[in-house]
Order: structure tokens, then sequence, then C-alpha cells
């Protein structure tokens, strides 16, 4: 199975790391990845941007089904889904992936993406996603 | 019909402007919206992250179908959908998006989305976009 | 509020009544409905028709929004998507849907659809399904 | 590559049989599949159902991945999306898919389903599914 070093390695680079998305939990098979308010993140109303919500459900869906493949494989995204459900104008984001099955080399997963203030959370988008495993290239490993 | 300025102007704010995006032609239900690369924007295997291609489709698909609201109105995004078809390893993306249909105050959009170098583009991915028309609040206008 | 006896109209024409479409339970913002195997509902291996499993996620989706609108409004599909996660090889299908959120005119709704046999069920398809708020037309009250 | 047969002998049994779906065209990469209107296929308000629609455009995607793939392998459907975009009332369907990309295994199609009636068409409905090459099982070749 695979560490939860690769979930951090994965999530050390480029866009994930340039917009600050932090991974809270790691187990097989699930991911819960946070992303705190930004002006660079937002969009035209002052909300977070759907591109920035459908990339941390994204993250966390790549984190949660990696997570439950051997050691040497990483999940890679074949499709996403997000439905946008109310404003994501809180302080922070928390995306909660599981993955709903694995089938093959295909995995599918679920991540509910919650918008918090100080006191309270709402669910502020839902999303599927279709991920594939594939070998990890050595370069990577 | 609103003018390409509010196009403009929601592409001036935010994440998209702190990417990068830039609106190559707008038009009343069409719209492409291409961007550079960064290394602030990609994923581990250093091609773009795919929220990064999903925040791209969605802007364009934004803009085609607010492109052909009546003036005061905007399109936000109901639900979003992308299959990821090839590694977006290219020196820039663009985004061309079309309105399908229109009726009542949903709209549907198709995006295509292709990575560019100097002597080819390749189609990366492929995206369907749900937006509902709301009033422009009053501070927007 | 609707009445479930709407639910049980929708239910009674066309397609539904005819593939055998069983309303199981109703309630404001959630519903199952079951279908029972028969050799015209099923693809070429001899499982249920995957279009056959949308059209069940479909109906019950369609319920569960239904199911909370104000009397005289029904909720019509705007688009759905299903994962097919598992053969969908038993003896009965029933689909579970609720409704995650409603919000204006457009509620989305998530359902999961069971192949049971006579001692176990198994997850095999996973739903989104997005609506919207009509007027019922008065022929149909 | 597969020969025609295999698409005829996919729709020849089941479900797409006792609907009356007839292929009007089959090309590498490209189906096409219609259907006429029939009472047992309606939803509640003498519309073609949703579900229909659905199980029209996933077979043509299927056929016309299916028609691309060495002989001996089927493509299954991991995940369709469909959005109906204005009412099917026609007295035909006809679904048009083209696989836009073959990846591996993977392949993604592209749905147009049009509603006919004597004089005109109008695209009814869009879809994308995503397919998976399989074995065709010994017993089916």
């Amino acid at each position: 199975m695979n560490s939860p070093r690769l979930a951090e390695a994965i999530n050390a680079k480029g866009f994930t790391a340039a917009a600050g998305f932090r991974i809270v939990a790691v187990q097989p098979g699930s991911a819960e990845v946070s992303l705190a308010c930004r002006p660079d993140l937002l969009q035209f109303f002052g909300h977070f941007h759907g591109g920035v919500i459908a990339a941390l459900a994204d993250q966390a869906a790549g984190i949660a089904v990696t997570s439950s493949l051997p050691s040497g494989k990483i999940g890679v995204t074949v499709e996403i889904k997000v439905n946008f459900l109310s404003p994501a104008d809180g302080s922070e984001l928390v995306a909660r992936a599981k993955t709903l099955k694995m089938s093959g080399s295909i995995g599918v997963a679920t991540v509910e993406v919650f918008s918090k203030n100080e006191t309270s959370e709402t669910l502020c988008a839902f999303c599927t996603a279709t991920m594939r495993a594939l070998d990890l290239p050595a370069e990577f490993r």
C-alpha cells in the first residue's frame, strides 16, 4: 500500500503547493484536504473560484484513491464532475473524499467540499471523480 | 446584450487574473480563453493541474454563456464536468467554449481545451458546463 | 408540499409503468424506487441495461426533488450523471435518492443504485442529478 | 477491428431489441442509432423518458467505441452524463456518437441526440460517455 508520504509529495508541487493545499488526513480510501482563503483564489464575486474548488476536490479524490493502491501505483483523473451548491464564501474550504469503488485499474470517488467559517461549515460543492491507476514513473518513486 | 467589457471585468479579478487567464475572443455564445504555462499551475508530473484546466474551461463556458445574456445578467456555474484526454504538457492551453442551448435561465456549453506548443495543438480535455443566469448585483454593474 | 400521489401519478405512465418501476418509499427530499429483473430490461451480457439503471436513478431523483416542492411544481431533469460500479446482475434493482440541496428553482440529488439478490445487495451505480422546478401544467394537476 | 456484426449482435438483445433500437450506421469511431416513438418509452408529459434517451446515447457511444476496438474486445460504460436540452417530443430519436479519444483501454465519446419529426430535427440531449475495453467473454464471440 502507498505510504502517506506519496500524498505529501504529490501535494508539495506546482499549483497545489503554490495555492496552499494542506493534507489534513489520509487513510486508504479516504482523504481530507483543506485550503485557506486568499485573494488570488477567488472569482468575480469574491468567493472561491469554481476551478479552485474543482482542483481541491480533484486533489482529495486523487489522494483517497492513490492511498489504497499498491506501492508504485498512482491514481490519475479520467474525469471529474462538480455540482456547485452554495456560495464558497468561507475563510477556508475542506474537501472530504472517499473511494466508492475500485474495480480493476478504475476507481470512483465522491467528494464533499465544505465552506467553513469560525463557527460553522456548509456543503458548497459535491464532486464525483473517476481515476485510473498508473505505474508511477521511475523518476517519481 | 452584455458587452465584452463584462467578460474582461470578470477575468480581471482574483484567481483568473493571478493565473494569467487571457480572453482571446468573445462573441455571443462563444469564447476563447488562453493560459500560458507557469510552474505554479502544474501538477506532480509537470503538466497543467486538472483543476487549472477545469478553471479555464469553466471560465470560457461562463463567458460564452454570459455574452449571450441580456445586459445586467451573468451566468454562474451550476455544474461542470471535465474529461481529461491527454497530457496537458504544452506551453499554453486554449479553451474554446460554445453555448449549446439556452433554455429559460439555464444554459449549457461545451468546451474543448487544447494543449499547444510551437507547432501543434492537441485536444487535452473536453468539458460540459451547465450555467444559470443571475441578476448581476448592483455593486458589480 | 406535493403529496405522494403526484409521485405515483408520474410513475404510472409510459416507460416507468411498462418497465414495472415501483415506488417503495417517498418522503420530502428522498425516494426509493425498485425494479424487478425482466429479460426486456437487460443488455448484451444479461445484466440490467445501463440506460435502464439511468432511468431508475433519474426517476428516484425526480421523485425525491418533486416531493419537497410546493404543490403545483414538478422537478424535471437538467442533467444526469451515472457511474457504473459493478455488474447489475441481481434479481432486482433498488435506487435510493436524496436531495442534497435546493437553491431557488434548482435541486441536486444523489442516488445510490443497488443490485439485490435473495441474500445481499451491492452498490452497482452512483448517480448525481440536477433538476429544475417547473409549474405543473394545468392538464396534469 | 470489430466487424459491424458485433454491433448488431449487441443491439439484438434485451432492452435494446425490445425497445426497437435500430443501428443506422456504424464506422470505426462513430455510430448512429435511432428509436421510433412508442407509448411505453415515454414519461409523464408524453415525451421520451430521460432514461430511454440515456439508453440510446449509451448504446450509440458503446457501438462507436467498440467499432474501433480490435476484434475480441468490447467497450463497456464506466460513466455516462446527459444534459437534456429541449423536449424529446418527436416521432423518432436519433443518436449520433463519435469517439473523441482512445487512450489505452479508456475511450471517451460524445453523443448528440436529436428529436425528429417529419420536417425537422432538434438537438434534445448532449451526452459524454467514458468506456473501457474488456475482453469479450468466450461465450459471446
